[in-house]
């Protein structure tokens, strides 16, 4: 029994019916070619295997795997832009091996059992959308044991921001505004510049320390449930005397073969972390060179850019200066392609909460 | 008898409240410095005297004015932002001179004449929000005879264009989609990119030959009605061999006193006109030296850019080719806010019309 399609389900599947989104994630370079090298580097894998291709798009991927010589590719998507993939595929004369399903993963019909999904589901700070729901819902209705996923596993990440410039744009700005003091704005800047998550490209000049990891996911054993709240605790040491202007997320996928034991396959990453002090990295060394799509603001830059949840106040941080707390992204229990974003932390025995919602 | 508020009056001047539209303004260091400019030159009109800010925002251009010596300033805003300008005003001390009033110029009562009439009324394709029938309603509700209006006079040019990068990047980038054939998808590419105005910025080398006064508007005389509906033939000789790829709209805006003839300071550019070829120029020279805040292309970029209708199609023209049609500019019958734009052109003998709406 597939759960009910929400008026926000609709919504949502209709903001991918304009074909701009599209444009913007293909001609996104580092997402695109990625994908591409992941499909080719397992071409043994798809040569000859059935291939879903959850949330097809415009069907780019599933024309990809055509190309690494899948047998059958059946390219699912709920929105409108599954008539315009199926244009695609006509065109390109691959009607024989892409099928074209326009329809949510719960409700369309596979009747055979597939080697391999793909999907480029993840969204800002990784979890927005709620889209890797429809992955594992794949996976659970057609997926062969001993089938591959793409990507193969996902982390989130996060790390104390410092960002005066972007402050001072924001914020300062009102204190002499053509010679005019307008201070009194201030308060309803702070409203409305940091109230909400802002997606922006920031560098590594920006972290304050090395980034804790807020979530592993690997596409093998998660489930639903795990993904509607996540919680976790963090524990920063910052390297700088700086303010603290708020907390940066990213995230990075991997692409690697089902062959690999699953302790190894989706973890490299996690392995680091223990020979280091636990949960704290700044970069991965990758030592089976699996292939990774980082969003990281230290690797070129992506249509994800990186997620702020800035603070209304910047905190004076002191080198080594221990930044503790917790944070729990959930999906909104109204529309729960929204997240909440629960901010704890603590800073030189004082407490702060940041609560806001991306929308 | 004011006309009434409508759900979509509501709905923008709703838009207004949000503190980033009031930064992304302000900060348009041309805008800003140009009516802060206007402000000072006329000072001798402004100092001792009655003066109202029609739409004030957070009331930097009512400041201005108190700074200039006025004697009572009426900030008037129907948005929630008119609130803040109160708390602007009171840290700045000025609650003696500025007198923030929050509601339409059609409701608010202001119960002297004033002298000068000050606003910044002008949206995307001048015409674009219909907030110019706000002034007209502070001017004939309030304005003393011989009164100051600033800005006095406004002009809307439109022109040709040339803009390849930009039609390849939206249209020719699904021919060869990392080496993938994706043309099925150029219609709705065409429409999802074409089918509304784009407000961006472009050069004076995208504009293939002088441009057409659409309409010149006195801020003394104007009416509400005139607005409703604004037609005006044009007819271009292109001075390139280039594609056409559509027509780019922008605006000036002139700061004149009161103190000249009528006959002569809402129009050096139409005595220029008249000199030139009856209603092509390309830029104005400016006898008067009267101040002007221009967004055309071959200015400074301001907020408002350029606004451009693409053809879905581009045409090829030849040097000295003619380009005759008309184009009707006219208020939704539905929201007096959005904006009509019907465009009828002949290029070599053949006939084409371009509807567009500016949400």
């Amino acid at each position: 029994q597939p759960p009910p399609c929400t008026d926000f389900d609709i919504a949502y599947f209709h903001s991918y019916s304009h074909l701009g989104i599209h444009h913007e994630m293909i001609k996104d370079r580092v997402r695109t070619e990625t994908y591409r090298e992941a499909i080719m580097r397992h071409q043994s894998f798809i040569a000859g295997k059935v291939v879903v291709d959850v949330g097809c798009g415009t069907g780019i991927l599933s024309i990809f795997c055509a190309q690494a010589g899948a047998k059958r590719v059946y390219a699912v998507d709920a929105s409108e832009i599954a008539l315009q993939a199926n244009e695609v595929v006509k065109e390109n004369n691959l009607s024989d091996v892409v099928i074209v399903l326009h329809g949510r993963v719960e409700d369309v019909e596979i009747d055979e059992e597939v080697d391999v999904i793909i999907s480029e589901w993840m969204g800002y700070m990784l979890l927005y959308e709620s889209m890797l729901g429809s992955v594992i819902t794949a996976r659970d209705r057609w997926l062969k044991p001993g089938g591959l996923i793409l990507p193969s596993n996902a982390t989130l990440f996060m790390a104390p921001v410092t960002h005066t410039d972007r402050y001072s744009e924001s914020i300062d700005f009102w204190r002499n505004v053509y010679g005019i003091n307008m201070s009194a704005l201030i308060p309803l800047a702070k409203q409305s510049s940091f109230e909400e998550p802002s997606v922006e490209t920031i560098t590594g000049e920006n972290i304050l320390t090395w980034p804790h990891e807020v979530k592993h996911i690997d596409s093998y054993s998660v489930s639903i449930d795990e993904l509607k709240t996540v919680t976790s605790k963090f524990k920063f040491s910052s390297m700088m005397r700086a303010p603290l202007h708020g907390f940066a997320f990213w995230f990075d996928v991997e692409f690697n073969g089902p062959a690999i034991a699953p302790s190894n396959y989706h973890s490299t990453s996690i392995v680091d972390n223990h020979m280091a002090n636990g949960s704290q990295r700044k970069r991965r060394t990758n030592p089976n060179e699996a292939l990774v799509l980082s969003t990281a603001p230290e690797d070129p830059p992506t249509h994800w850019q990186q997620t702020l949840i800035y603070l209304y106040d910047p905190l004076a941080l002191e080198q080594d200066q221990l930044i503790e707390g917790s944070v729990t992204l959930s999906q909104s229990k109204e529309n729960a392609r929204f997240m909440n974003i629960h901010l704890e932390y603590s800073v030189g025995g004082r407490n702060y909460v940041k609560e806001s919602v991306m929308k």
